[in-house]
């Protein structure tokens, strides 16, 4: 059985209405996946709510992306401030990451990449990405070398959405932390301020686990702060906004909460909802679980495949009862995966309609995810094509940046 | 009241056999000081015996230094294996360090580096010395930037002591880690195979301590292997011989532990026995103590003034008593001074004789001690005046050592 299967039942057998969420595990007990007004409350974050919104688009000059404006980028933390900012001609930085654990990203793994692409064009401002193969290391069964090596892999990925070299700093902590002193003394300028009390309740470790996972949160949390990157920012205090998913919150509540207290500014965010699995929100696509995901690597008919096969359906059982009663479209991942992915807003309201109303059928809106999915995967390849070893150490060599 | 006070009345409460010995704090009901043979039990180390002795002498084709004939370097771990791997031609290489908490050095901090210095010109080995500056700044209140300056110092201190540069890498962890992506690598490899229960036994760690204390134990480990230095190894497993004082075994039993695990040779180790305060043998001499020890900064009359006052005696309060029953060299601090630092065998076994029949007074045997004391220190501040900036730069450049 699988880890997320088993963690399913186990999730059953609680209340209806209860999610986990950590930032190695998310099940929900609902089809329709995590309540995330609730984990807004948990969480203690910010709703983007449609005052943020208009504010937002103002700022920007622009229409949101739709990621954002259809509310999968949901929540917050200080964006308003951000925006502040950007009012005052003032600069920020963005910082997002990835765990590297499988040698191809699947398209959930997009999402946060997505928005933080879009992010950097509008505002113009320059960006970390971090790969976590330390983290992967202590976490899984995979050699220093072999998540290393996977670290690369993913990078080759990130980069063939398009990023900009000249803006974007891509760093493997395996690598990054033996090459620049300031990530380690900001680590362990972090390290002294948390206790093993306060990690056991934010990210629930035991007596058990090993103190390299003890150890790892001020490592994520260190890229935070501008001044672990003096060849990118001289030494200055320059604000950070960290576009994530929302299971990555507790190492940036951990974050925030030190800031202050080493006297920098705390990192704000902009958190988004989990990327379904194909099976259902009940948890998201993982690559542990291929038939759970779409991978950037798989083929056309692969695509067309996983989706037909394994993508669950919010449709009626019999073609009458659709036709009569129609889809639920907050459990169907076919519209899911749409929403994601399909920009014209216009088209996906026709479809969301239509599906609820029965005048769609299951196997149709399968077709438009198959077809919407195919080229986007298609396009990936042939960029990928092009990123060669040299581009990826381009990317990840310690350089000053243009901004 | 300081620390160790506060600890020396906790002991004396527990039973009279009772000793505390960790990392950070070293405490003895008895005023001759810890019960050497009871820690080897307890730690599971090898006492250095006649046999290995004269082994020792027969291997290094010379008489052994004092520090180790006396038995002051009275414990070990698999130093027949080292002594095996001399004789059959092939090389290991020492690794000592120190926490620099103090601008200064002590006298008693000088006592690892004499027996590795000798270690290292008998056997024609490379030597990493290790600076745990980031242990400081998690364990004391001083800022990283005040620890790292700290380390310069007391890399100084060490380089004066005539160190072979061509032969000699100094580093500090807050500057080593970002140079050298091995030792992070390294490092994780370690704290993934310890868990937080581990070092609870070995260190006494508990839940409201900060996690970067939890995390450091790997970074006094990782140095234990020849793989942290591809620069001067070359990738080349080397065994490791590490001199140290007994209270830092603990780190060192567990690297041992996790060696096997990651393929790679446990290191061997010779264990020191403290280095008493002037006060007297329940607490080791300490640079927080500034009454407590002699600094390498201190001038011929603060030696002479620290002895006379404080130098803890083993004779008898009046001269009649002391002429009729003679001292106790055990619990002698001056005699045992010249036990450390007056090389001479023969002169002191007339000192020890003459002082335990009563033939010899207090006052005389603190006029030798500071007599034996006076030039060392002289000649060590006349040392350290050649150490500049640049010679220090040279000892802690990443670089490949001839051997």
């Amino acid at each position: 059985m699988s880890e997320s299967a088993s963690l399913i039942e186990k999730v059953e057998e609680l209340k209806l209405d209860d999610d986990f969420v950590d930032p190695w595990n998310v099940t929900s007990s609902s089809d329709a996946g995590v309540d995330y007004d609730k984990l807004i409350e948990r969480f203690g974050s910010s709703k983007v709510d449609a005052e943020l919104l208009a504010r937002f688009e103002k700022v920007a000059g622009q229409p949101v992306h739709h990621l954002i404006r259809r509310g999968i980028f949901f929540s917050h933390r200080d964006l308003n401030a951000i925006l502040d900012m950007v009012e005052q001609g003032k600069k920020f930085y963005l910082y997002t990451g990835r765990g590297p654990s499988s040698e191809s990203l699947h398209l959930g793994h997009l999402v946060p990449f997505i928005v933080t692409k879009w992010l950097q064009e509008v505002f113009d401002v320059p960006l970390v990405i971090q790969l976590t193969d330390d983290e992967k290391t202590l976490w899984k069964d995979l050699t220093v070398e072999q998540s290393m090596k996977l670290a690369r892999e993913n990078a080759k990925d990130i980069i063939a959405m398009g990023f900009d070299v000249n803006k974007t700093f891509i760093f493997s902590d395996l690598d990054f932390m033996g090459k620049c002193p300031a990530m380690y003394q900001n680590v362990i300028r972090i390290a002294k301020r948390v206790t093993f009390n306060q990690v056991r309740g934010i990210f629930g470790f035991g007596d058990m686990d090993p103190i390299g996972k003890i150890g790892f949160p001020p490592v994520q949390a260190a890229p935070s702060f501008s001044t672990t990157f003096p060849f990118i920012f001289g030494g200055k205090t320059v604000r950070c906004l960290i576009p994530c998913a929302i299971d990555q919150d507790p190492y940036f509540r951990m974050t925030r909460d030190v800031a202050p207290r080493i006297k920098l500014p705390k990192p704000a965010l902009l958190h988004s909802k989990f990327f379904p699995a194909l099976q259902g929100a009940k948890t998201k696509m993982s690559a542990s679980d291929t038939n759970s995901a779409i991978f950037l690597t798989d083929t056309a008919k692969e695509i067309k495949t996983k989706i037909n096969k394994h993508a669950f359906s919010g449709g009626q059982v019999t073609l009458e009862d659709q036709r009569r009663l129609g889809a639920n479209t907050d459990i169907d991942v076919s519209y899911q995966l749409l929403r994601f992915f399909l920009p014209d807003d216009e088209q996906l309201e026709n479809i969301r309609v239509a599906y609820s109303k029965g005048e769609m059928l299951s196997g149709e809106i399968k077709k438009l995810a198959i077809e919407t999915l195919q080229p986007i995967v298609a396009e990936h390849q042939e960029q990928r094509k092009l990123v060669t070893e040299e581009v990826l150490d381009q990317f990840m060599s310690i350089r000053k940046l243009n901004f």
